[in-house]
């Protein structure tokens, strides 16, 4: 009897994902634990492009999924240097002496050209870092949008599962990334600099319609005046925005990260933001929308697998990239042809 | 004999369609005379989601793909207030006056809430677009990447099928879609401000890298020297990047609204740039990378399509979220069966 080849190649695959400890059965207890080895694994997992990986990784995200949906889902964004990281620092070392356990994503729009990472440039939130019950992973977006969305929600989903009851989801600039996480969080607090001038400008105003609250920074020496001004401008202008789905009025609060009291605010927020959205069900109405989002994206990103792994699919796929560079097909009609082989593949999986 | 009635839409469909001047058919040859009227009509054709102007869509997009490719493609990025519309507006007077035909596409980061849309806040480029010879059209990016990457790859076939030989794309801030936009053109041109502080902040390290030019705005009144200082800077940042595959050298200026004569500089740089692309033959292979690109927003955007259209996959993917909303299936296995409705489809296209 002779040993199919292609069947050998996945049976070595799947040995060498065990001998990694990169598989569901390993990593799925451990997590549950609370184990952060076993967090980083899997979220290295579900990075990963490798078939076998990705089969291991959905199931881990299918043993997970019954266990999450319990944290506090925050968005914290705002452009470089109003002082994200200072404030998770300060406010996650309130959060874990309340007793909570904390995960932070950070998605970093990655140089798409070197895959240079801005994040690792420079060591972020040490102190916070140090502690137990901190989980602290930055994201990089790599090439896709699409792929930071699946990534991070499945992140939250591991991290939830692995017993972290706050999430935040850090995202850095005001791009469209911030639409992607702000579908993931339930809480999108927004960062701000006083005296930067344009503080209405237009960029920020999308932004600003999907903020929750708004932590003005930097509100000390000398600053103070500024902030305050910005305040109630911010305010008016929140004002102006249709009521939001949650029932939630917006806040904005000025923060000193020298005055660590006014720390309160966004901790006050929160606490009354989730007892008041758990009440009205509009949280788990909230989280059915994420889970047809995540439908979504995750359609999207077992399509792929499908394509790459079909191999009539992926050759035909290759064959019709050759025929657009020889300029014997145009881009549109090479679509009309993949979907076709895709529609007609039989459910070949 | 009766009339089936799915047939029967169909044909009102395409009777509606006819009477409003939207088919590739009434549109094409007026597209091809430089209509700017035909133009527009054709854009609001291609961003419609309704399926018989998607078909027309199409057919127009496969009659323009042979007349485009010609034009030069530029990119043009920058936070807001940087003076984006000043500096289009000066340069594009000054292309027109040399004969060139002029379309300025601005990618416009749309409130995903509102709909409202930021380019609309205020009149932008008046004078500009009072001449003739100049198309300026402003893209609501809706709720999806894609489809901004999909509409403005469209846009851009349509304007160069309708005479236009040198195509702006404008984005706003310092998102991902710099790097959507990136892809599809020839040059991309940041615009800076200087004595902003931070000028070499993370955020914009992806970008800068992207950058075949940097002009430093707003070097006046008093500003020339941080803008001197500025050019210093960013001109010793381009040399840690990597060598760009186009062998150009990046280029950074000072640029100043007043003195007119420093738009001479993107001009030289522009003439020189696809002089040099054009001999060394990375032009046609840049062309063609744009093509394999399109290649799969259109197999997205069809892929969407097919799934809106078939009557079966519609059925299929309205009960699995229902399914999802009563928590009787996870995304992910909805996902999964979502992918096997679609691969034994048997291309009842």
């Amino acid at each position: 009897m002779s040993i199919n080849p292609e069947k050998y190649n996945e049976w070595a695959a799947q040995r060498k994902a065990y001998s990694e400890g990169l598989t569901a059965a390993q990593l799925f207890p451990k997590l549950r634990m609370g184990d952060r080895g076993a967090l980083a694994s899997a979220i290295t997992l579900i990075e990963s492009t490798n078939p076998t990986h990705r089969t291991e990784a959905n199931a881990l995200i299918t043993l997970c999924l019954p266990h999450s949906g319990n944290a506090w889902r925050i968005g914290i964004t705002g452009v470089p240097g109003v002082g994200k990281s200072t404030f998770i620092e300060a406010i996650g070392h309130e959060l874990l002496n309340q007793g909570h356990r904390l995960a932070v994503m950070a998605i970093d729009p990655s140089s798409s050209i070197s895959g240079g990472s801005i994040l690792g440039d420079k060591t972020r939130m040490e102190s916070l870092s140090m502690r137990e019950d901190v989980f602290i992973r930055p994201t990089a977006t790599g090439k896709t949008l699409g792929g930071v969305a699946q990534h991070t929600r499945e992140t939250i989903i591991l991290c939830e599962a692995a017993g972290y009851d706050i999430i935040f989801v850090e995202t850095v600039g005001v791009g469209q990334s911030e639409t992607v996480v702000h579908s993931m969080v339930d809480f999108f607090l927004l960062l701000m600099l006083s005296g930067a001038g344009d503080e209405l400008q237009g960029i920020k105003r999308g932004i600003m319609e999907m903020a929750d609250g708004i932590l003005i920074t930097k509100a000390d020496q000398g600053n103070e005046e500024a902030a305050k001004h910005a305040k109630r401008t911010y305010q008016n202008a929140l004002h102006l925005f249709t009521a939001k789905d949650s029932g939630w009025i917006p806040k904005v609060a000025c923060i000193s990260s020298i005055e660590k009291t006014a720390l309160n605010h966004p901790l006050t927020w929160w606490k009354s933001y989730f007892d008041q959205v758990t009440q009205s069900g509009y949280l788990s109405h909230k989280r059915k929308d994420q889970d047809l989002r995540f439908f979504e994206e995750s359609f999207q990103q077992q399509l792929s697998q499908f394509m790459a792994n079909n191999e009539q699919i992926h050759k035909g796929y290759k064959d019709l990239q050759s025929q657009i560079l020889d300029g014997r097909c145009s881009p549109y009609e090479a679509a009309d042809h993949l979907l076709h082989l895709i529609t007609t593949a039989h459910g070949n999986l």
